[in-house]
C-alpha cells in the first residue's frame, strides 16, 4: 500500500509543503531556548483588557459547552458598534480564517487574485490553496498603490482583490479617501478584502465609512491586535448581507471557541483599554523611530503596532535578524524585495524595546553593511 | 450595485443557506427563556478535569500570543499516548474542522462521497460545500453497515467514506474486527474517514489498533466529549504521514486557540479524570434505559454519552422534542427516516436526568402515539 494511492484532489497534490510563517516557538526549539523579548509576531506586548481576562477565566467554567454557532451576542455589540445590522457581519476564528472562506467563496482554479507584492502571506496562502493565480503588483514608496491594484484588476479581470490599511509588513497607510476612491473604481463583480487589522493603531479618520450596501468591499477586523487576544484566534468581517450569507453557507458553524466569545465582547466593552493600548504603541513607535535615527537608520512611518527599519540590503536584513536571534530577541522581516530591505519589530513592552535596542546596536556593529 | 454581481463560485451560490445544527442558544432566544436541562448537543455533564481548568485559566495570561502553529507539545503527548509519530498527527479545531479538511483534500465537485443515511450531518455538510456527491446507505437495525458501504465505495468508485464508532445519532457501535475488516477491504484509493468521537465511553477493546501505515484510513478524535472541552474546539487526526502532510498543505496554521491547547494538553495528564466521567455516563445510560422500560419504550443500547429511545415514529419524536422544550429540556432526534422515530438525550447529570424523566413521562401522556 503506498501513499500515492491517497486519493488526493489534483490541486491539493500540486501544492508545496510551506507555511506562511514558522512560529517563534518552532525557532526556540531549535535554538534551545526561548526568547528574551518575542517581537516578531505583532502581538500585542500590552495584554488583554482586565474585563476580558475575567470574562475568559469566567467561561472556563462551562467549557464543556459548545460556543453559540451564532455568536449572536457579539455579532449584536458588534453591529452596535459600526452602526450595521448583525446579517452584516460574520465572525470567525480570527481573519485568517475568514480569508480562507473569503477566497473559497470566489475562487475555483485558475482565478485571478490580485494583491501587492510583498502583502499579507496568509491571504496568498489561501489563495495558492484553492488554485487561484495570484497577480502581485509592485509597492510604490513602501505603500501599496490602489492605482496599480485597480490597473491589475481590470486587466486580469480579477473577481478578488486584497488591500490591508494599514499595511503589513510596511506599517504604511492610505487615506481613507484614497481607499473609498478604490472601491468607488472597482469594476462590477470585484470584491475589495480590505484588511483592517491594525486600524485601532492608525490616526483617526484612516478608515473610509463603512458601507454594507456596496457589495464590492469586505471589511475584516480582529481582537488578535489592539485588543490583545491573538491567542483566542476571534476576528470578524462586515459586508453587504448576501456576501455574509456566502459566507454563512461554508463556514464552520460550531467552530468557534466558547472562551473567545466571551473574552472579546468583555473586550468590545472596555473601549478605554483599546484606546490606552493605542497611546502605549504610540509611545512604543516613537521610541523605535529614535532609536532607529540614534543609529544611523531610517524607520517607516507605521500606523500598526510595528515598525520597519529599513536595514539597506534583504541580505543584511536576513543576517540581523539571524543575529538578534542569537541575542534572543525574536523579529521578522518582509519576505520579497523590495521590502525585505527592511526589519519588522513589532511595538513590544518597556523592557522588550531595551533589550531589542541593546541587541540591535550590538548586532548592527558586527553585521557588514 | 446589485448583490447579484457578487462573484461567488458556482458552487457557492448553488449551496442552501441551511445549517447542519441549530444551537440550542438560538432556541432559547426564540423561546425567551433558557433551557433547564441542556442534554440534546452531547456536550459533557461531568465538566472538565480541574488540571485542564486550572491550565486553561493559567493560559488566560499570555493569550495576546499566538498559540503555537505545530502544537508541539500537544501532538508530542498524543503521539506517546498513541505509538504513533508526531507527523502522524495533526490537530484541528475539532473534528468537524478535520473533517472539512478531509474533504476538501479528496473532493472536487461531483466526487461520490459514502456515509450512511442519517449519520453526523456536518460531515455531509462539508462534502455538499466542496460539491460532492453523497452517496448515503441505510442503517441495518439501528447501526451504521460496513458491508453496505463498502459495497457503495466499490458501485461508485468513491475515494472517500466515512464511519463514526461508536455511532452518532444512535449510539450504536461495531465490534473492532468488523472495522478492520472493512478497512482491509477498501480498495487503493479509497480514504476511511473514522470518526471516533465518542470512542472513551464505548466499551474496551472497540476502536482497532491504529496503524498509521495504511494510507487509507484517517483516524478522528476529540477533546470534546469524554474530555468536556467542547467549547474549546480542539480534535485531532491519526494518519499515514502523506495524510498529515496533504492536510497541513491547506489548514489554517495559525488557527488554534492558545487555551484549548493548553487545556487539552493538561486534560491528556488526567487519564483518571476521563475514566471517571465514562463511568458517570454508564451511570446516566443504565438510568436511561431504566426509565425508557419503565415507561413502555425501547432504548436503544449505547457506546457513547447519549441514548436514543424509539417513540414510535417521527411525527411523534418531533412532537415530544417540541414538548421537551415548552418544559425546559433540550434535546434532538435524528434527522432521517427510520433513525427519526427516536429522540435523542444527551447522559445529562443526576439533576438533569430527573428533569428529563419528569418531562418526558408528562410529555408522553400528552403526545398522541
Amino acid at each position: 500500500m503506498s501513499q500515492d494511492e491517497i486519493p488526493f484532489t489534483a490541486l491539493v497534490r500540486s501544492l508545496p509543503a510551506t507555511v506562511p510563517f514558522v512560529g517563534p516557538e518552532a525557532i526556540e526549539r531549535h535554538r534551545g531556548r526561548t526568547f528574551a523579548a518575542r517581537i516578531g509576531a505583532n502581538e500585542s506586548a500590552f495584554g488583554v483588557s482586565p474585563k476580558a481576562a475575567a470574562a475568559m477565566r469566567e467561561a472556563v467554567g462551562r467549557v464543556s459547552w459548545y460556543g453559540d454557532p451564532e455568536s449572536f451576542d457579539l455579532r449584536q455589540a458588534l453591529a452596535a458598534k459600526h452602526g450595521v445590522a448583525m446579517d452584516e457581519i460574520c465572525v470567525g476564528g480570527g481573519i485568517d480564517e475568514l480569508l480562507g472562506l473569503v477566497v473559497r467563496m470566489t475562487v475555483t482554479p485558475g482565478t485571478a487574485v490580485v494583491t501587492s507584492l510583498g502583502a499579507y502571506p496568509t491571504f496568498n496562502y489561501h489563495v495558492a490553496g484553492f488554485g487561484g493565480r495570484l497577480v502581485a503588483v509592485p509597492y510604490v514608496e513602501d505603500r501599496e498603490d490602489p492605482a496599480s491594484l485597480l490597473a491589475a484588476v481590470t486587466t486580469e479581470g480579477a473577481p478578488l482583490v486584497y488591500l490591508a490599511n494599514p499595511d503589513n509588513p510596511m506599517g504604511t497607510w492610505q487615506e481613507a479617501s484614497a481607499v473609498a476612491d478604490l472601491i468607488a473604481a472597482l469594476p462590477s463583480g470585484c470584491l475589495l478584502v480590505l484588511d483592517e487589522a491594525y486600524i485601532e493603531f492608525a490616526p483617526e479618520g484612516l478608515a473610509p465609512p463603512i458601507d454594507t450596501g456596496d457589495p464590492r468591499v469586505i471589511r475584516m477586523r480582529t481582537f488578535s491586535k489592539a485588543h490583545g487576544m491573538a491567542g483566542a484566534r476571534i476576528g470578524y468581517a462586515i459586508a453587504h448581507r448576501e456576501l455574509i450569507t456566502g459566507l454563512n453557507k461554508i463556514r464552520n458553524h460550531f467552530g468557534l471557541n466558547r472562551i473567545a466569545q466571551a473574552g472579546a465582547l468583555a473586550s468590545l466593552g472596555d473601549s478605554n483599554f483599546v484606546a490606552q493600548v493605542a497611546a502605549r504603541v504610540e509611545d512604543g513607535r516613537q521610541d523605535t523611530y529614535a532609536l532607529a535615527a540614534r543609529l544611523g537608520l531610517q524607520a517607516i512611518p507605521s500606523a500598526t503596532n510595528f515598525v520597519a527599519i529599513d536595514v539597506g540590503s534583504g541580505e543584511r536584513a536576513t543576517s540581523i535578524l539571524q543575529a538578534l536571534q542569537e541575542e534572543g530577541v525574536f523579529i521578522r522581516r518582509p519576505g520579497v524585495a523590495p521590502l525585505d530591505r527592511c526589519i519588522r519589530v513589532t511595538v513590544g513592552t518597556p523592557e522588550d524595546r531595551a533589550l531589542f535596542a541593546a541587541a540591535f546596536e550590538k548586532v548592527l556593529a558586527s553585521v557588514p553593511t
